[in-house]
């Protein structure tokens, strides 16, 4: 199986999907095709050789061939004729955040009949609104930490003692988070978390909670499932350190946990995903708190995918690549249409 | 102004959103120009002559011009060159269900920065989930009627006394939907459903239940609400009901009600329409029981546009075209591409 990997993309982690496609390059035993989305919108046929971080901070990939959206896949355009792009089975979205996350680059590849691994519509939206994932978690029964939601025109008024925690509502990756340890930087924090969401999300801090990471994927009956990592880490990962993250692919060690808490930890990572992250291979990051467990996060496109996580990490995009969500095939009749037009649609209520 | 009516779509409700766009040109006073989305995912430029029911369920269209998506707007690809499709200013979403309510034709309008009244990736997902929409109405204190959902493969097991209603999850316009009366009913029901999703929703059935639509949308500060209708109607609409509701464009009477419950369904419609379904002019479908309002549905593109239920249908358009969201512009800097590749990942936490 080839797999071409879709990266960048117009949004705040844009380079940090940069960086996560320079890691999984040295990780895929099979080698891929690169397509860099760049922020205008534009695709580009990435060279191997050129997948370096600096050829797309000095504009270089504007030399790259130009792809466009197909039916079924990319093309190139020539003056005469159009050329498929040819040599992959799968996309893998592994643009971060923004467009990847947002349900749009879903929408894009099931509007073209696009075979990709990543999170459909539903599961974006879900996942990438912080609000939504609350009661989404709410709805399928597992526990989150209470929070408060606060528009940018709203009052300043803050439902929880300090510390808190401040989040845009709508990014990944800690940008523009904080910790807000007592009432005079919240204006600060709250100015910070606003330039990049009208919307905030409010937590109270949780001291030495601790925390655990699962990634993983449903393939029809079967379940996959990554070591369990506890991350260690300061008090609390700014950009800077997760940013590093993103070019991880070096494996990690599993956390030392009993039994039952890691039985309990899968079976709330199945509760979420679900049915509905069919297709992608997510990344959920646990609190565990008086013997609770709390959901504090969805990556439904975790940075370098999660690679260091896993024995086989090649072995599991190639099982869910084919176990990938169909979607139902529609093909109107106009059996109705004729029928409808005679009529008048007040007279006929 | 002038609107793209974008209409078609690989959806079960492919032949209503034709009816409704036949309806919309007799009702818009500035002709429109008719963009038709086939099943296939094939855009078409429909001549203003050619806007009729047999044009489509015949495949004359076929012989129109292709419309190709590009920046900005929709493009005629040529031999040598391509021409842009000119003479509009909007796009309006006019596919009802599928592809226009799900999310997928806000990502690419979005995708391709075209203007366009309809919801946008989130409020489509909210509204086109029934589940989803039910979390949504809990989430910001507005009552639904309680439910149950059951997946295909689950025992078919009802937590409710008949009558039930049964609901494919994400599909509009009554298709599939089926007021079950006693148990022996159920099985044929939920086979009917399960044709259309992998999941139902089911709520008791309220006999008796007052019924008011009304559509609006936010603008700016200001509200635009349509005359509340009190829908007259049989037991229940069915499919071929509802679908003769796409082609109304006679305008109906103001539902005879006390005004503190009128502002109260207006209220409630703020509620719903919040900023999340900022850029649409949606319906909300409302019960009113032992003096409750209950969410029953958002149409976040109601057929015909709900034309029937405005004083100057036009006037509204047009003010809503000018308050559509802006989508940020997000270019990167890649200020931290340099810095992050130069460390290695476990090693820098």
């Amino acid at each position: 199986m080839t797999t071409a990997i879709l990266f960048g993309g117009a949004s705040y982690e844009h380079e940090i999907s940069i960086v996560s496609a320079i890691a999984l390059k040295k990780v895929m035993k099979k080698r891929p095709i690169f397509i860099f989305l760049d922020a205008k919108g534009d695709f580009y046929h990435i060279p191997d050789e050129q997948m370096k971080s600096d050829h797309f901070s000095s504009g270089g990939y504007k030399k790259n061939d130009r792809l466009h959206l197909a039916r079924g896949g990319f093309e190139k355009r020539g003056l005469l004729k159009s050329k498929k792009l040819e040599g992959f089975d799968v996309v893998l979205n592994l643009i971060h955040g923004g467009q990847g996350e947002d349900g749009t680059i879903a929408a894009l590849l099931d509007f073209y009949d696009i075979a990709y691994i990543g999170p459909r519509k539903e599961a974006s939206v879900i996942s990438y609104n912080k609000w939504l994932t609350k009661l989404y978690a709410e709805g399928i029964g597992v526990e989150t930490v209470e929070y408060q939601l606060l528009h940018m025109d709203d009052k300043r008024e803050i439902d929880f003692g300090y510390p808190i925690i401040v989040k845009p509502l709508r990014l990944g990756s800690s940008i523009g988070v904080s910790i807000v340890k007592s009432e005079e930087d919240l204006d600060f924090a709250l100015d910070v978390a606003f330039e990049f969401d009208e919307e905030v999300l409010i937590e109270p801090f949780i001291e030495g909670v601790e925390e655990y990471n699962v990634a993983g994927c449903r393939l029809g009956e079967k379940w996959i499932f990554s070591r369990i990592e506890a991350p260690k880490k300061s008090e609390f990962l700014d950009f800077d350190q997760k940013y590093l993250d993103f070019s991880r692919t070096e494996s990690v060690q599993e956390a030392d946990i009993p039994d039952s808490l890691e039985s309990d930890l899968k079976d709330t990572f199945k509760k979420v995903y679900d049915k509905t992250f069919d297709g992608a291979l997510i990344r959920c990051d646990f609190f565990f708190a008086s013997g609770e467990i709390m959901l504090n996060e969805i990556n439904p496109i975790p940075g370098s995918m999660a690679n260091y996580l896993f024995d086989d990490f090649n072995g599991v995009l190639e099982r869910l690549a084919s176990h990938l969500p169909k979607q139902r095939t529609i093909r109107p009749d106009y059996a109705y249409i004729d029928k409808v037009q005679s009529a008048k649609g007040p007279k006929a209520r």
